[in-house]
């Protein structure tokens, strides 16, 4: 379906060659002061052509909001927005109409819907992310303006080049129950310190100076050899308050899953120790406790990633993304047309090398719908709880735990 | 919130130590015959106290259905069924009390509810998964009378003991740009072949024979240490039809990533090449097509996982899920309580060391309630178009690609 | 679909043949202090069996709560409840097998389902409304104790025999393009005075002392008639905040509509004015406003029947539903068998000649559930802009009107 | 919330002085040849301005279609649809201002979002219902083409004009038992024949020669007293498959009646028999049934509506609609400020002396939007079901009834 979210609703349309491209954002918070520039800055962000790393198309895309505002405040009626399409015409008819692009959606939608359209795979296109990069950036400008929320994505590898995430010097064999602790230190630092400014300054959206060098060379190499090469995003939700996630079937990790697999060429998700976790004796990867300066309760550790059972615990979020290398390269590929007839395909229309660091805004967007929506649940429910009468009869287990100071 | 699915919902209810656990499974669709037995089968995979590797506790969990059927079949109504718990004493004061578990879920479910409930994490226990086994195996039953679809899920890891996923002999550094292929031959053939006997011939529930028996004794060490590890579970699921999955929002992976990642524990997600599939140029990981032998398209190679652009395109799908290493130890922590109180805190309570191979049935059972949806609601759209007269006056660009022979 | 409500969901489950009829609670506000008699109370409002104006069967019907509470807290977790049933047995086979009972569900049920259930028309039974009283139970108790709401509904009419509504001193014909006041001053003094108490002073659920007599002999007639009548139920919430109902599908009365149209054998709702609204001039219609002692804002009138725009406005929300005349009758009907033959078919089963006194507490309950789901939405609003900061740049037309003293 | 449906979705967004109202609608089955004139048409009927009947404003209203459609072929994505406002500007500030108007949503908006905006009611304005009409012509284009579905509606009512509905000769007075059949034979005949056609011939759009001259009459004193006068509309649909409305929650009915009561300034629905199904014996009131010529069941009277327990039975629905006399008056209204200052509040604006005309298409459209929804979830259990393998050994009772011939 081309809706997401519960309260805060974000329902998306548009492919490749129709008029526009946009969304209908329901159910955002009355009163909230917003610029179309609030939601241009992601836009552009998202935008292909902005370097020669990526596809040379020059899209504009300018954001016009059609509702939902006056003089600049949200009405809390729906924002419907959109993006116009410079290329409205579906495409002439050419050979390669005979094909599935391998590794496309083209056999798939066919499959599903049962029409051919000229984009091929239609919705799957990265054209489609207009909708949810604006309505994330929307999200987000509430998220910062109420609780101080800050989600800064980047990209953390290209192909086999990876921003070191453990201590080079930990021993890590098969045949030693010990294992390193997932993330090192100054991973870790890297996690709670770096900002937007930090991933702008390189054109490959990593913040990590060496290995984006050496990130740039891996995809000019790709581009050079008429290929593509894939990537991973992380990405970091900081001063998210606690409480966050529905249990059971909502919990913040699986609603967050869903919403990052959802970004077309996606191929994995983990958060907090991710898939290094299953390798941890429990005894290093349970997140201590201990009392934190403002008299609350904060973990040494953050292996958990933020949440716990499902709910936030107020430590950052932490997550990372898999994208696959991009099935559209220029070079010939062996394959079958629609009927089984096998021939050679010669790749058309524009194409990233590797989409990853475009992918990151793309990334924020949903982890802002994620956060939002989920925040405006936990809203409710502490909202109704308040205007209950205090229970006086609890049993001892019952009684709520001394208030911390 | 504890409902899955749109068309068929599953809600579920209960936690440790209340009356009973269970759920009701909407919109299952009528005239299918079912037994209890069909139910049972999958829960006693589930339970504790198979072997001595998992916790000795012996529960009954007998399934006891009480709506939606008659005579054994389905009426198309509400399903709901309960297991009762044995105990369902909220448990007596004691010191432990004044700790939330590290890890666990008592302090989030705190900060989320305000109430502090008997079990601590409430419906975060694993407890509760029984309602989800139990609506599973319901859609499983039906996958596999309707579509003969096969779900197999195992144990692919524990700890740093893995399955060999790719090819001993390939080259894979970082100054290379070539990497080798995701998974090797072998590890594909076990994925199509791999039966639910193969799985149940091992304690661990790892197929592999000698990596089951290296697992075996990882767990033992763990117990010996009063420690615990972690691991991961493979699923993969043959025989679906194309064309299921709704994008853009609920793209087959994502629905898959949601529901796995609700499951307890779990820390990390991947579907087809998954992380690895960033790593490997486009050229390699593109899944060309051919003919196969009934005249259909499939692909040589399945990197997609059986899906592209979020559409299944009836090759297997196939994920790998990550689980942490289990909170609970039987070892002294030294954490905070709940005021900041630093402290040290003895476990309480029966636990496993580890608890991957107790989780293959539950990964199962959320594949199937995922494929029994989004089938339900393909099957809708396909329906409805059947009765649309046909058009008679579409350019080339749109005609249909050539029926298949 | 068996689930009801976005925040606070209500599942039900259940016939009248199965091992247990109920509904899991998903969504209650933790902290509620709750005991299974604030439930049980309701239950035996709607039981049959109360009077010999009613079907002589006598259910138990005590409520069995499994989940989600602990000490007679609510934990925030789902809330499972089943009431057990006595007749478990499916119906041995009969002649009247052969015939759909006309104006049943026997034939539509059969047509949807295609499966033949012992009890005919499956979850149409009134026993399906049992979860559906328990689930509201819940939902008026937070309301009660929250915001002091007070939900009050009586039958208003049974047969032609009408508690005395307009002024019987109005002219009101066609040729005038005056209208009476929709509700006479005695009538609106009745509403937002009515109390259970004097509703369940009378079999018949009247308060209005004569003309509950009068419908007491006209059940006795319709029973001695071997015959069934039908009646309205009026029903009036008192004190519900402001601000509830989703524009613009969600309306606060386009929710109460679904709900109450959802009750087995309801044919019309009308709310406010309703019916009589339309013949009335608008100069005369509208609701015009002024101080409260308080200094808020009221209306004079409220033949809006407290919504505008489809939003609450403090007044007293009331509505009136139609039930039919029950379609079980102790008299031969000559109809068809599915088959099409001709023929004639007696009754079977227990009855009640009317319906209207026991479908009292299930027209509270529905409005309990919509009063408190539309509550937590708004809520979660409320919450959400709140933690906004304050735009100090707004234009005249937009800028707040002056507080009220 | 501003989305209707569960499988055919309907978004709807805008305002009376934003940029643009639309709607986007998602889950279209693919493959339906649609072009803009298939919805402008009832746009148009939507429309004011279309005699001095209505108000004189002349707006356009022309559909720009946005996506989803290909060579006016849908391509089963969400089609996003909009149309221009001519006055996007926020109205300047005026003394008005200061006062909420009586019976408008100026107020219960304001304590809703707590924001002020330009339009006062936001989104309860009629300008709202251009979207719906869009989207229920394209459910209303499908249903045509595939079932044959027809859908009327028309005035039935203006005032206290009624198109007569019981037979005039019959006794209905409280004190007899007996009821006059809830509809005359004439008027079921004009039911189950009556066209648009038949409802355009006249302005009042009451296809009744004689009651629409009395309408036309009762409208234009209306106006001449600088007053508003109200109606019903009744609405018929006539081919529907057997098998719709999803019990219990989600009847047909019930979801009929959520989108009636949705439709601003609507004050009750009943359907079929309705109130006067109340007033009508058991014995009177079942519809009972026979063979019809094709071999089918049907009822030989149809007071049920076209619904049995929630479920179409392939009887026409039909349902009454009743409209509240317009809020805005061209007369000086004694009422109150914001603040409670008593004060005289002149009307402003455009507005219709009576809306029930405009309002033919609005219910039309809602009509096809449930009709639509429900038709697909009933076609997925019908898929889902016939994949099943037989059943060879059920009771007798469950042996489903002999095959019609």
């Amino acid at each position: 379906m081309s809706t997401f979210g519960k309260l805060f609703r974000v329902t998306t349309f548009g492919e490749s060659h129709c008029a526009s491209v946009g969304a209908i954002i329901d159910g955002c918070p009355p009163g909230l002061q917003l610029a179309a520039e609030d939601i241009q800055v992601q836009l552009d962000r998202r935008r292909p052509g902005q370097s020669d790393l990526t596809t040379p198309r020059n899209e504009k895309d300018r954001v016009h909001l059609q509702s939902g505002l006056e003089h600049g405040v949200t009405l809390g009626t729906p924002i419907a927005l959109l993006v116009r399409n410079e290329d409205q015409r579906p495409h002439d008819y050419s050979e390669t109409d005979l094909y599935p692009r391998p590794s496309h959606a083209d056999y798939t939608y066919l499959e599903k819907y049962g029409v051919k359209a000229s984009s091929g795979g239609g919705r799957s296109s990265a054209r489609e992310t207009v909708g949810r990069v604006a309505a994330g950036a929307i999200a987000e400008h509430y998220l910062k303006l109420a609780h101080g929320v800050e989600i800064v994505a980047f990209v953390s590898s290209v192909g086999k080049i990876h921003i070191p995430v453990t201590d080079p010097s930990a021993v890590d064999d098969a045949d030693n129950d010990d294992a390193p602790e997932p993330l090192s230190a100054e991973y870790r630092r890297l996690l709670s310190t770096v900002s937007r400014a930090d991933v702008d300054a390189h054109l490959t959206r990593c913040p990590h100076v060496e290995t984006a060098e050496r990130m740039k060379n891996r995809i000019i190499r790709a581009k050079a050899a008429s290929d593509s090469i894939g990537g991973t995003v992380t990405c970091v939700i900081r001063n998210l308050p606690t409480g966050l996630g529905e249990p059971v079937f909502d919990k913040f990790e699986a609603v967050l899953a869903h919403a990052m697999l959802s970004i077309p060429a996606t191929k994995g998700f983990e958060f907090g120790s991710g898939f290094r976790g299953a390798e941890v004796p429990g005894s290093v990867h349970n997140d201590k406790f201990s009392k934190r300066p403002d008299g609350s309760l904060g973990t040494e550790t953050n292996w958990s990633g933020g949440v716990q059972g499902g709910i936030t615990n107020g430590e950052d979020v932490y997550f990372r993304l898999s994208f696959k290398s991009p099935a559209t390269i220029s070079q010939a590929q062996e394959t079958a047309q629609y009927d089984g007839t096998p021939g050679s395909l010669e790749a058309r229309g524009r194409h990233d090398p590797c989409v990853v660091p475009r992918a990151v805004p793309i990334v924020e967007a949903m982890a802002a719908l994620v956060a939002m929506d989920l925040l405006m649940i936990q809203k409710s429910r502490q909202a109704a709880t308040a205007l209950l009468p205090p229970i006086t009869t609890l049993p001892p287990t019952m009684v709520m735990p001394p208030k911390r100071s």
